[in-house]
């Protein structure tokens, strides 16, 4: 039975989980907290260590010797019940002497997928399942997609004027949004396993996409750009980087050799991809090649034909927007390119999960609706 | 000297003075709370009448057959002090017998600005001016504006998907907000004066343009449509309908008489507006024409063409924007024209002032920052 101190502790034990977004991929995101029943002390708090090891309940175990005798352990997934990397976290659970389990989530990795739980179950552990699902299931849905569709969850990230428009039409988009709203950007960009963008906004804007927050330098996502012709400079600050902090450039098969091994030689990799509707690039079959290379999260920055084409395709999973309270006017570049919508019903319509004050900027987050 | 009380009675007053927006102009819409000092007791409260008479002061009067011996009085808007139509407000509540007043705003009007408080004073009754006076001005402000520069408050109207598009590119707007959004633009009709159109929206939507809330179809404003050569139908709903709820156009000079004259046989008014900058009509003319009728308080619900060339004459006050969680993309309707923006520091800058959830839509109230 689950009670109102299950809820407490699991939303503490999700708190900690999401300080591996962005650094455990593709290992899941998970917290854990081991909690003295009797007295409702907390005896350790673990989460998923960059890289993905130790796993959450691993390292909260390991700050008290590996010794939690009649505790209970809130755990934001269940615990891994296969031999991998290292030795099953139910397993560990089960020799510290833990006497109740408290998850929020099936792991949806069929290698475990109710066998943690039925482990534990077997060495005479209570389990109680599903607290605070939904939470868990929308911090790590990065990890779910990818276990279960070969690719990343799909977070577009837009800053407009209040009228949609992302840049005057001479082409100035710097800047829109005040720099409590670009902070939150950069932040965003640490929680993301990869950050991508479209050659056109490679090309014009030549960005660095780093994380440049105090600290948070290493937390640097890969960097994607889509550039099926192979169009971005050699000198721009992303290939010239690209020896440093990771340059995946996703670009349509039959392209110049000598161009490809430039690219090459500047420590960029080039993956490819095939040609879907209209010889463009085929959007889906690129999120795949993302995941296959273990990401998780992808975060996607510009511009408005990228953003437009994973929209159509149905691809993008969640939207933050940036507003600022000021007027382009139509002459302005807009957010999204065209989208063919002819019917209203056609529109696609998202979910408003939060709405945010940042300095005089506004952040609106969305999850485009499921069509199940 | 004011304390919390005042506050307290003061709002009281404010929301009793909202009643009359919308159908007070060209009078200002203010409130009044006589108050038992000692008790605390409200013993009236009054709010300007429909047409503008009786005053609140009066209205509040009256209910107490216009004895408030040693009352307090809290009035939204300083008491008028001159003989127009009826007796000073101030008269009033002087032989009323009231021994403190306090207001919220001394009267722009040159003819009271000071005079009534003054007439107070001297009739030894204490006056505490200016208790939330910010919220008062931003009640009256449309009386304000008339007074100090002879044109209504402009206030915007927009409902457009999150990309700030307001149709499909087969020109579908119907509808993009839900329910809750659309009964609420229909109450801002009836908390407006006027309701003006360009002429595209005229003859493209064929609207009526009436408040068609339960209850309020009495409340409907004047239809006013910015049609500077008359293109819009005679058998348009607008115009079939002149005859019973006001319909002004907003023409350039040297229209073709014929047709002039079979808008006239409609019942239509016509207001002839001078040409401005490129041979288009001159707004701010405009909206001194339509001041000089005593319009106080003007929404503007359409189109993209009058709404940016209203922003671009700086003649927009306030903007009420509806967003509908829905994406129609780049080939959609855009929600503003061309406003001529090359320099990010050109683009207008707003202030949020609210923003509400409607139903699954949102609303978000903005003034412009006025250039000083």
């Amino acid at each position: 039975m689950s009670g109102p101190d299950d809820i407490r502790y699991m939303k503490l034990a999700l708190h900690l989980a999401q300080r591996g977004l962005g650094r455990v991929a593709p290992n899941p995101a998970v917290g854990c907290v081991l909690v003295a029943p009797e007295s409702g002390r907390i005896l350790a708090r673990g989460w998923t260590q960059p890289g993905g090891r130790p796993h959450a309940e691993v390292h909260a175990l390991n700050k008290i010797g590996g010794k939690a005798k009649g505790a209970t352990a809130y755990v934001t997934l269940e615990p891994c019940a296969h031999h991998g990397k290292t030795p099953p976290c139910a397993e560990a659970l089960i020799e510290a002497g833990v006497t109740r389990v408290v998850s929020a989530m099936t792991d949806p990795d069929p290698r475990v997928s109710g066998k943690g739980h039925e482990m534990l179950r077997k060495a005479g552990i209570e389990v109680v399942e599903g607290v605070l699902e939904e939470d868990a299931y929308h911090l790590n849905e990065g990890f779910v997609l990818k276990v279960r569709e070969g690719r990343p969850l799909v977070m577009l990230k837009l800053a407009s004027s209040l009228d949609g428009r992302t840049a005057t039409h001479d082409g100035e988009s710097q800047w829109i949004t005040g720099e409590a709203a670009r902070n939150r950007g950069h932040l965003m960009r640490a929680e993301a396993d990869a950050i991508m963008i479209g050659s056109a906004t490679a090309i014009v804007d030549d960005p660095t996409l780093t994380c440049r927050l105090p600290g948070l330098g290493q937390h640097s996502p890969v960097r994607i750009v889509a550039d099926g012709r192979l169009r971005m400079q050699l000198t721009s600050k992303l290939v010239q980087s690209a020896a440093k902090v990771p340059l995946w450039i996703l670009t349509l098969p039959d392209g110049d050799e000598d161009r490809r091994a430039a690219f090459l030689d500047c420590g960029a990799e080039l993956i490819e991809v095939p040609r879907g509707q209209g010889g463009l690039m085929d959007m889906k079959a690129a999120l795949q090649e993302i995941g296959a290379r273990g990401i998780t999260r992808l975060m996607v920055e510009g511009g408005s034909r990228l953003a437009s084409s994973l929209v159509q395709a149905g691809l993008v999973d969640r939207i933050d927007w940036f507003q600022a309270p000021k007027l382009i006017g139509g002459d302005g570049y807009p957010a999204l390119a065209a989208l063919g919508v002819q019917k209203m019903d056609e529109a696609p319509v998202l979910e408003r999960r939060q709405v945010l004050a940042l300095g005089e900027d506004s952040l609106q987050r969305f999850s485009f609706r499921r069509q199940e």
